[in-house]
């Protein structure tokens, strides 16, 4: 597991001609590094989770696109730039049907055409450092962003602090550092010694699977419990903070997030324990006025009666309640922090303060 | 599983000389009807948990020695009172390690012993008569408490409505009605047509493969979700009460119940659901003052990270959280529903109160 440590989530090889990634579906099982370099390869990485987390999906499909156009350029070096276009033109059409909700796999990929159409006068050498650079931009920007919200989160803890976490908003679902986990590990790297604890977060088992892998991996204490007994722990003094992240966060401060993240607020509230939601401001939906306005995925109940199980744990011919995310009302929300610092409550004027600044950028 | 709606969780068959239960185990693939005849099978029956829930555990018990005692006057009919006596000490010892923790076990093995100590003057057949009056006797009580504490829920409850609930403490853990489910199955005797919702209750799952499959079977609409999701069901406005079981009550009314009770109540409180346990007055511990003092069973971390699974779900080496039980404070809660009414805070006074006239009786 220590190789999980050095190499980012999402990486270009050495040859620099593919893309390494952590098979994610293999966790905890085996830690599988997978060598992209087809489309075909790309594509199925991102539509069977082998990759998974918006910002990483985002690097993904950036560098994919990248590595895309490398190819047309190496089969056919004096390649046409319409030819080259009208090429790279089908490969993004392709892609982008990899999944269908993933914001920033649509954003990552127009990015990169966008800049791909400012290249006519170019060589085809030129096109790809052109490329190559937007997509390592890219990375960058998230490397930069979770790195950002680590700083402003490490001010909130202090040496042997017990943090409580849900799901998996870590450095598997980005480049580097992650966004609830990214306080984290800055702090370890300060010498903290942290006690965390994560939610396996049912039904899909990502704080399990993915959480306390990536956490163990970084040589953090990690402390694996069932969603339902979150509660206890608060109760017993363990937990002096809670960092979860964010799918969407409504224009008056309501959180969408992993499903169970609501349960976890309301105990926070009853034991006095701080309630931090991290996440990019890329997440804030100003056309959002409440939580309410956001729609709810309802899942297969298969992933709650029998997925993981070597058969089916519940009876047939009952129903099954699997909403993928829930809403937790922001007035259970201690505070939001993104790569801007920390908004704490009104969340609606200092969420609409900060959109304005973002607009003037 | 029709078959489920008819006999008691426990009973005694058609010849008289054999208990019958569902091995609950084998639930919910499979509803299978186990005869227990030998104090062996007994035994086996109670330590791996075919039989569970300490109201049927207790009768299974008295109807083992019943039993054990039919077998040594079927064996030998002239059998003197003193060697009897002396067989059926044995065996009551021997049953008595089926299970370290269950107290009514002792409890029903020490009653019926009680009974046999004033048989000596009887003859074999008059004996057996007595022993089997008395498990009957210990089973009727069984029903008779859990039907009064379903009559005093039931007044609490409105046709259509949902009603949520955790772990099991149904049917299957008693010998009819349950006490958590008891108002559930009176409800829709008279037709209420409620909705009931039942966590999945991790680790062990009793809510997904115990209480689903017994409300399936008895034609309830229910509907399973995992523990997290009990935070967005009752935000959703689909949860009118919630009806809980107890493990242990102290004196000031905190509750002792399966793990994932206490954060379901601290959800209620937040979204102003009525919270209600169901429990005898038998698990009302008086030398207890608060929750805190009822010492907390930490189980295998293996229940966590492996049981059901195919595989590991989670990393080496990591440490796990994985209490039996929670506590449920007292102010968390609206009222205790016992065989003799509906206990609403101050829960001190209530209860001091209904144990002095329990002395009394």
């Amino acid at each position: 597991m220590e190789q999980i440590l050095h190499p980012d989530t999402v990486a270009l090889d050495e040859s620099g001609h593919a893309i390494v990634i952590i098979d994610q579906t293999l966790l905890p099982a085996s830690l599988t590094l997978i060598s992209l370099k087809t489309r075909e390869e790309f594509f199925d990485a991102i539509a069977t989770l082998k990759v998974r987390g918006a910002p990483a999906i985002g690097v993904t499909a950036a560098m994919a696109y990248y590595l895309m156009a490398w190819r047309h350029v190496a089969d056919c070096p004096g390649i046409p730039f319409s030819e080259l276009s009208s090429r790279l033109e089908e490969d993004r059409a392709y892609l982008a049907k990899s999944r269908p909700t993933a914001v920033n796999l649509f954003w990552a990929l127009d990015r990169m055409k966008q800049v791909l159409q400012h290249c006519s006068p170019f060589s085809g050498s030129e096109i790809l450092e052109r490329l190559r650079s937007e997509c390592f931009a890219i990375r960058d920007e998230d490397i930069r962003v979770c790195r950002a919200i680590g700083e402003h989160g490490l001010a909130l803890l202090h040496p042997g602090d017990g943090v409580l976490t849900h799901c998996n908003a870590g450095r598997l679902a980005t480049v580097r550092y992650g966004t609830a986990l990214a306080p984290v590990y800055l702090a370890e790297e300060r010498g903290f010694s942290l006690k965390v604890y994560s939610d396996e977060t049912r039904p899909l088992l990502q704080g399990a699977r993915l959480t306390c892998t990536e956490l163990s991996a970084s040589g953090v204490d990690v402390t694996l419990l069932c969603d339902g007994m979150s509660g206890s722990l608060m109760r017993s003094g363990a937990v002096q903070i809670i960092f979860v992240g964010a799918d969407r966060i409504a224009a008056n401060g309501d959180v969408v997030n992993k499903i169970g993240t609501s349960v976890l607020a309301c105990a926070a509230k009853r034991y006095g324990i701080p309630f931090y939601v991290c996440a990019p401001t890329s997440t804030i939906d100003m056309d959002c006025p409440t939580g309410s306005e956001i729609p709810i995925e309802q899942r297969a109940p298969e992933e709650v009666t029998s997925l993981w199980y070597e058969k089916r744990m519940a009876p047939e011919g009952i129903g099954v309640y699997n909403p993928a995310f829930d809403i937790t009302d922001s007035d259970l929300i201690t505070g939001v922090i993104t790569e801007n610092g920390i908004l704490r409550p009104p969340f609606a004027e200092g969420l609409a303060k900060l959109f304005v600044e973002k607009r003037k950028q």
